[in-house]
């Protein structure tokens, strides 16, 4: 019970963001040299901005990390994928050695890379961007039995919330998280059934792109364990533990952590965002510190976030996963904060 | 004649985008390590930036710049904005003084700021980052005859095409148009339904924001200015002298002379996207170059873009203009080509 009861007060510590800041910051944005509204969502972005950090205008996020929770899932026995799943390990190789798609954007932005091995089946090389917090080498078939015990879970949710409190402390401001785990995308649709209530049909998708008979037995598979397992999202960590991955649990504790610290989370696709579920289930207030970066073309990607109520930045129909989705949404983030602080008022130009 | 000529020699110079690039860009993504077309139109956007520049792949441009055209407009005397013609001189001060949104989001992004003067009603202070271009103060009413000479437009087409060379030259590798003058929306739309066909009522909006009257008015002035010229897109100087704005011929000439250079040009809102449909007209090859940076609510915005063929990255409800939608995804852009530059290929990591 111990893990479990350090993520319980990880959760009792969320706080909801500073509502007295959000109204200060629309109000500075209708003195600013502009039409009103003529922001658009990027008015309301900084105004959120402005509420996480409690400060009118709020600083703008100079330091972003991305974090790439990594682990293997059980149910890719089924064939739900058609990868192997050496390719987990070899994607976490290939972040270490800066060549993956989310180094590529990580760099383009200004993001600094941390790779999270909470769960990776084979043992991996050390390196200085990779942390290794595995207690368990990936999950267990969620479609026949439980894929974690709830102790793995409560340890995979305070491993990212760990990795998450450390990078802030070292003066991170916003954080995305990223996922990599072969079959990852079938606990997200599990987890998305479970807390949105939607069917398998509805939160299924073909992940990196699969076949039609490989997607109709993913579907399927969804199915089963849902009905294996009859979810009860008013316990989270049941949830979690009999239906996600050990890279999904991180991700919510990074999430949660954030929120304790007040430091925005720039969300990325449908594993972030079934996360995001997790964690809101949790601290209902932790959503109030979260931005949604993308809409992955993933169906459980939409009906999640319609479920945590945000809007999201881009919509460019990616499905990579790894934090790059969340990544492109960032200079998006920064330019939010930047006109709240930056520009000049009607009544300093004397217009109006 | 002269100046028309020298804008037709401009059109003619315009080259098609190298589409053998486009194909090895788009080659090139399948071999890197991620599923194939899993990072969606950021893909697209990389192998376009290739054609442009002719190279796979292509570099990063990393010296973007935001060059903002100001003019000012007769049809204000119908009534068409709320806001006086005094605002366009006073906003070229805030760009000058740094403290208009298309200054703080260019820092954020990391772009220069270029302001050109094409036609503001009064005379403007000197000051380094303004570029003098004015032959006459703004334009007549386009609703009561033609908003300009033909040479009036022509050479207001070579000021952009100018300062978008003397810029290229100096080292700038991105482009993006920004606008700046009170009811410059009016032409925009008369612009766009002199080249789409669409009726005003479905390219004219509500611009800075304007009461159901004034947009009523704005609807009948666009179709009183349609009726009386009954503009012929085949000869697009001839509509952008009757209907346009000097700002809006400026940004015709920035995008053929970005195209000519090989320059990607990122597009701004309905002003930006009535200028790209001048400049079509003249070169159709031109759009080659062109990125939809963001789609303004104007109805018009979409209209344009749809008939330039241009799929907007994002999508924030903005309609400010001065180039800040543009600016907005240009980390995008450039992230579409470090992705293509620096991701690792799956034979380098050992992967499928």
């Amino acid at each position: 019970m111990a893990l479990e009861e350090r993520v319980r007060e990880l959760a009792e510590e969320v706080q909801p963001p500073d509502e007295g800041a959000v109204v200060r910051a629309r109000e500075r944005h209708l003195a600013l040299t502009k039409p009103p509204g003529s922001l658009g969502r990027l008015e309301e972005i900084g105004a959120r901005l402005a509420g996480m950090v409690g400060e009118v205008p709020p600083p703008v996020p100079e330091n972003p990390a991305v974090v790439i929770c990594a682990g293997d899932h059980g149910v890719l026995a089924r064939g739900v994928s058609p990868w192997p799943q050496e390719v987990t390990a070899a994607m976490v190789g290939n972040f270490c050695a800066g060549g993956a798609a989310a180094n590529a954007i990580a760099r383009s932005v200004g993001a600094r890379v941390s790779v999270l091995d909470v769960g990776v089946a084979s043992e991996l090389e050390r390196h200085p961007l990779l942390r290794a917090a595995k207690k368990r080498a990936g999950t267990d078939d969620l479609s026949r039995g439980p894929a974690m015990g709830r102790e793995d879970a409560a340890r995979a949710v305070m491993s990212g919330a760990g990795i998450a409190g450390e990078l802030i402390e070292s003066g991170v401001d916003l954080l995305v998280p990223g996922d990599m785990g072969i079959a990852n995308t079938t606990p997200a649709a599990a987890l998305i059934s479970a807390f949105t209530g939607r069917s398998p049909e509805e939160t299924t998708g073909r992940g990196t792109g699969i076949d039609d008979e490989t997607f109709e037995l993913k579907v399927r598979v969804v199915d089963e364990a849902l009905k294996l397992h009859e979810p009860d999202p008013s316990d989270p960590l049941g949830v979690l533990a009999a239906l996600g991955g050990l890279e999904h649990a991180a991700i919510a504790g990074l999430i949660l952590t954030s929120a304790v610290y007040g430091v925005p989370v720039v969300l990325d696709g449908v594993v972030s965002n079934s996360a995001a579920l997790v964690a809101r289930a949790l601290a209902p207030d932790c959503v109030g510190y979260a931005i949604a970066g993308h809409l992955s073309v993933e169906p459980g990607a939409e009906a999640a976030l319609e479920q945590l109520g945000l809007e999201p930045i881009l919509d460019l129909r990616m499905r990579l996963g790894e934090g790059t989705g969340g990544l492109l949404a960032v200079p998006v983030v920064q330019a939010a904060a930047r006109v709240l602080g930056e520009m000049a008022t009607m009544k300093e130009m004397g217009i109006g």
